[in-house]
């Protein structure tokens, strides 16, 4: 059978039927981060995610950014899980072409941005491969009662995402910083029921919390905030690789978040039963159900 | 400049200069594992390994060895600093063209050999990518008294090795078992001054433990196993791969450990003043200096 007949989550779920894990595992694979026991009054966060050349960028890309990138992605997944990163191996595949002073640059945009967020670099591995190739991961930390995950939205929640969608391709996906401050912030001041990145897209994304809550979504085409190169819906719905985050809270909760709102969090629609699926209410106030569609791999 | 120039480990000293890391760093990058603040009589192991198609395997290689081999790798690293493996994450760029029995195949090694050592598997990506490529990131504990790293050599130090040395890519480098149990039964009976598994050669990781406790080396080459598949002593001596535990503990231990020896751990030579350097005392016992040389990815 060819991979794109399963694709990326179809593989995941044949080799999770595979994987038993211990009870220190709180939450194993398919969240955003792994989640295992830790300290009396903390969890740990393990995450890992891999960038390749000629997929998640090129060599023609200012090589700082796709260092940076590689860190980045890993940044958001803890975000997503509103923790705190603490410590990151990394391993480097590296075409024998490359010259040093270019391999530095892309370590150096890895570093900066480590030193930005006080991650520890602790390790890695270096090898020879044709693509430049870099897998970065990254523990965290968060405090029990602070831990969001992808399962939590309750019927009524009023969904929220940060920043604007669209376009990311752009140039976004290599220059984003991930949402570590405006999840801790989050965590620390409001309930939050769910959370996650987008990665894939906003409406795969949306998808993803929905099936791990078991519930539906409305989502209102004016609500959705465009960066200016999206140019059309379908560019913020589907678009991968935003890193923005995407939550659900009480509509009690969002209330008092909208009165501090800074105005980087911003309300798009609302969960619903799961039966309706998920929808998009367009501007003339129509109902479609949409397809949680995003990037896809193979 | 070109890489071949530097090599993995020039690349690695100039990487390092730009690292900064707190004080829950106990030992950073420049050890088999980095070693971190855990619990009170407790430290935490990290450790990447990735594994490329083309230079660790290749296709024709059993699928099933091939993610075996990404995991076990990283378990001899746990064992180097004579550590308990505990979680695990995945990263995967998967051809396009591979079927998807074909990945599960690769994916059955790799759990296979989780569950022998009691890995949880609690994450992991996907990618496409040109090459099959795997990157797995390993937690591990180590009681605080047990942790053995490459220093800590002293002068007059028996040197260890496990098993048998040569010929590795002939086929053990995808079989060979990580010697997580050697490790931890010498730890647990034993004073092990300094510990490293042989991943680039014997003369180049000895190499390491040399230079990072600050001593040279006498090896006896009459005593160096050899294995079945090797043909020459520099097969021993410089072949990598090999992913066997290489040692050193005072004479009083070493003496205590070859009476309860079951013939796994073989004496092969001794710690010296760093002034001699590595010395080979050959056959007819004339000493000669070799270079601490090995696998080379640049």
């Amino acid at each position: 059978m060819l991979l794109n007949k399963v694709g990326e989550f179809g593989l995941i779920e044949r080799f999770k039927k595979h994987i038993k894990t211990d009870p220190s595992v709180i939450v194993g694979s398919g969240d955003d981060c792994a989640v295992l026991k830790f300290k009396k009054d903390r969890y740990q966060l393990f995450t890992c995610d891999m960038i390749v050349e000629g997929v998640d960028f090129t060599l023609r890309d200012k090589l700082e950014l796709i260092g940076r990138k590689s860190l980045a992605i890993s940044l958001s997944d803890i975000a997503s899980c509103a923790g705190i990163p603490r410590h990151a191996v990394v391993s480097m595949g590296i075409p024998k072409r490359m010259r040093v002073e270019d391999v530095e640059k892309v370590a150096k945009g890895l570093l900066t941005l480590a030193n930005k967020f006080k991650v520890n670099i602790v390790g890695g591995d270096l090898s020879a491969a044709d693509k430049l190739t870099i897998d970065v991961s990254l523990l965290g930390e968060v405090e029990k009662k602070r831990l969001v995950l992808r399962k939590g939205s309750k019927i009524g929640d009023i969904i929220f995402v940060t920043g604007s969608l669209g376009g990311s391709i752009r140039g976004k996906h290599l220059k984003f910083t991930p949402r570590i401050n405006e999840a801790r912030l989050l965590v620390a001041n409001f309930k939050v029921n769910a959370m996650i990145d987008i990665s894939d897209s906003l409406a795969q994304d949306l998808g993803h919390i929905l099936k791990a809550s078991n519930v539906g979504a409305l989502l209102y085409e004016a609500l959705i905030p465009m960066s200016k190169e999206a140019v059309k819906t379908e560019d913020a719905l589907y678009g991968g690789e935003e890193f923005e985050l995407l939550f659900t809270m009480s509509l009690n909760e969002a209330r008092k978040l909208m009165k501090k709102n800074s105005g980087i969090f911003k309300p798009i629609g609302k969960i619903t039963g799961k039966n309706s699926g998920l929808i998009l209410v367009d501007k003339f106030n129509k109902e479609k159900s949409i397809s949680p569609e995003g990037y896809r791999h193979f």
